[in-house]
């Protein structure tokens, strides 16, 4: 697709059920979505003078200087330039009347306004204390008998029930280990040849044209290694570009770029329709909005837990195989912790049943463990809330940045719609790498996506509206002197 | 091969020059290597009552309670029924001796004779600190800025370096990440894809027949997916097995269940001579004695770092690619993080140079800065020192056993020859399984592996040689009293 047509194109389907469920009052309180735009933003992008391309999909500039990241609070009308703004009011409205400003306290948190939670979500207090015990008890002191014991053992199908009830799976369906990366190979393979049982003749793999990279480029190994080709379409083309060839589908439920949300309900009756199985990446939608995994049918799905499930840098990702799919499940990583008696030892692969399945090798159990603590905060929090605050925040923020922003200078590439929005927003913006430095400088955490997205997520469990307002006030100075 | 024959089965090479250099005197000292035999041990295992098989390819057994775990220290001929032991003065001048024995004090130990680092190593005193740094103000101040400002993206090449060290690896040849299981998919297939290159004919893939069960499990899938048939073989016949049509052979340098050494360097050649690739398993041997690779020239190799490297519970595996073959490495897990511009988020997969390339997705920081902080231990360290000790330890508890214990209870399937030891100690027992759970009960963890074997693993880093004493003495009162 080309970028100029990015904000209007159709996300395939009309709102359902999902969707429609938490788009309630507290959400639409804020706004129905206003939409930023500008002319002058479609010249090619400037790769930002040592400003170097940074790591884990995100993190500042390079040359944002270590010790400069401290809020600038009580930033006055002198300093940005901008009149005292309105909208501060209202975001001390929306802040009071906050049913998760509490869970904020259940981080570490300082001046910095953190909107990158997209990227690295912050980390959670419960986390040191509980790897402090893991480290100096569990393997300190019991060492092996902590695989028993402490219950390392079972940890990853235990952990996986937990990011299951937040993706709306009932237990036994997920387990918890590896890279995305490596359970997008588990899954599209698994989903292939669950495909060819049904017909030999289904050879071709759908994929997201947009999609995070990693994903395309497993695709395209996992078809080379089953004989398959890949056709990359756009994700609210699957519906359409699905046939009877088609052996599955790959797809992210939100887009990193843009934000925009994909119709999981629709594409998935559509995959199915079509005789073929569906791989859904929640990477940038679990915690952030309901999925509804089994409710909607869904076959397969990978995702990462250190984005809005606050896991910590590189925690172990998840595989979802549904409970029907399960003794079909022929994994390409067949490890022997998902041997049906792994301590027997026997030279000849039989697969356990269950989720245990998508298991391969000996968990990482400390930053297992430090998950499955960062997963705590979610006990008492439903996802609807979560729903309803963050489509709050961001059009809270697209309306900031409307009032405040210079006229052309961004251009929002983040569905309008709610129901074509997850908990991002990006702006086009011509130097964008520089402005996103700057903002790095002033105390404003967002990333930067090549060669001219600046990217701000929201974390609703932490991020309140008085910061998205400041954010914005500092975006648009920032832009103003730019 | 059948169990009778495994004390005696030739290891299919003469003593190499990297055994030799380490079979100096202090290993010497300690005596030849004295064979403990018996009568009476070749019945059907027994599946001892209520003992579950443990995780992590240990673990004491279940009927071990909790809290028993404390040793019995001043254990006295009254409680052994044994004469007081001359070999005490003898362990008592074996570890003046020991130039490795301060290096105990870097590690958690306590009165328990832990005799199990063949399974999961010791927690190393610099691990607690150095995580909790990692996790409250690499994590929770600087978050998305320490993938730069930490270190965090460039973490798996830069303590893959570490490990190379200890394996013979020069620079830029190890990466650290993923588990051991995805490692071998990763060599195997990308082996057999060089030797395709090489002549379509090579369609065989040779693996040690008595293997850790998840690299056969593997190398199974990657026949699979390759084209390939998977051909199990004594790992000491493999340089007579190996032919014009054997794409690869996938070797563990020790076995995990005998503690055999297997010949490194004389089967390289012999895979070599015949035109194919040979990838080595060294979980079992990296750390314990010298390995080589570069000097060997092998081809390609994977290891967990969690039994002698101390890494901790799963804690990330290695991958070595001999440079000679990186540019032609062609991985099936081509994940973002191997891409030549990872931040570009091209469509198209452009494999980075280097060791990189044998990276897949997001690094799992906590547990691999865990490691990093495991491996300092090593800086002043030579493993031809601890390839020394660990002969001596082995050496001396095989005759503290043979002293000590009943006649004909207990039989050793480690080799007597240095050239075919790795570093531990593999007795065959009716009752291994009680015994076992009676040696945790003493405060002698060790590990048990069905259906009749007790294992016992000598890390010369942290052990010491009256605790080998006392460990046999235990051993024998619990086998008189069995």
């Amino acid at each position: 697709m080309s970028d100029a047509t990015i904000p209007t194109e159709s996300a395939g389907a009309e709102p359902t059920g999902t969707e429609a469920e938490v788009n309630g009052a507290q959400a639409e309180s804020a706004g129905a979505g206003a939409e930023v735009t500008g002319a002058g933003t479609e010249s090619a992008g400037v790769e930002p003078t040592g400003t170097r391309p940074a790591p884990a999909e995100s993190a500042p500039a390079e040359s944002a200087p270590a010790g400069t990241g401290a809020a600038e609070p009580g930033l006055t009308e002198d300093e940005t330039g901008l009149p005292p703004a309105a909208l501060t009011d209202e975001a001390a409205r929306l802040d009071a009347a906050d049913r998760l400003r509490a869970k904020r306290d259940a981080f570490a948190l300082d001046d910095v306004i953190y909107l990158d939670g997209n990227s690295l979500g912050a980390l959670p207090r419960a986390v040191p204390s509980r790897l402090a015990d893991v480290v100096a008890r569990e393997w300190g002191q019991l060492r092996i008998r902590s695989w028993e014991e402490s219950g390392w053992w079972t940890a990853p199908e235990r952990i996986g029930d937990r990011v299951g009830r937040l993706v709306g799976a009932a237990p036994g369906q997920v387990v918890v280990g590896d890279s995305t990366s490596v359970n997008v190979f588990k899954a599209v393979v698994a989903a292939v040849r669950m495909a060819k049982e049904r017909g030999a003749h289904r050879d071709q793999i759908l994929v997201d044209e947009a999609t995070f990279p990693t994903d395309g480029y497993i695709a395209e190994s996992a078809a080379r290694m089953t004989g398959c080709t890949l056709r990359p379409v756009a994700a609210g083309d699957i519906p359409s570009a699905v046939g009877s060839r088609t052996a599955v589908a790959l797809v992210n439920h939100v887009d990193y770029r843009t934000g925009r949300l994909h119709d999981l309900p629709g594409t998935t009756a559509a995959v199915h329709a079509a005789g073929a199985l569906v791989v859904w990446d929640l990477c940038h939608s679990a915690g952030a909005l309901p999925v509804g995994l089994d409710a909607h049918g869904v076959d397969l799905a990978v995702g990462c837990t250190y984005k809005y499930l606050n896991g910590g840098p590189g925690a172990p990702a998840y595989l979802y195989v549904a409970r029907a799919h399960q003794p079909g499940f022929d994994s390409p990583l067949p490890g022997w912790n998902s041997h049906a008696d792994p301590f027997g030892m026997a030279s000849a692969y039989t697969p356990a049943d269950g989720a245990v399945r998508g298991r391969v090798g000996t968990p990482d159990i400390l930053s297992m463990l430090a998950l499955e603590a960062a997963l705590e905060v979610w006990d008492d929090v439903t996802i609807e809330d979560v729903r309803a605050k963050s489509l709050a925040l961001t059009d809270f923020f697209l309306r900031c940045v409307e009032d405040y922003a210079p006229a052309g200078r961004v251009r929002s590439l983040t569905p309008a719609a709610h129901t074509e929005r997850g908990s991002q927003v990006a702006l086009r913006c011509a130097d964008a790498g520089e402005v996103l430095a700057e903002l790095v400088r002033r105390g404003v955490v967002g990333d930067f996506r090549r060669p001219d997205v600046l990217r701000f997520g929201f974390t609703p469990l932490y991020t309140g509206f008085a910061e998205v307002e400041r954010a914005a006030r500092v975006l648009a100075a920032v832009l103003k002197e730019g």
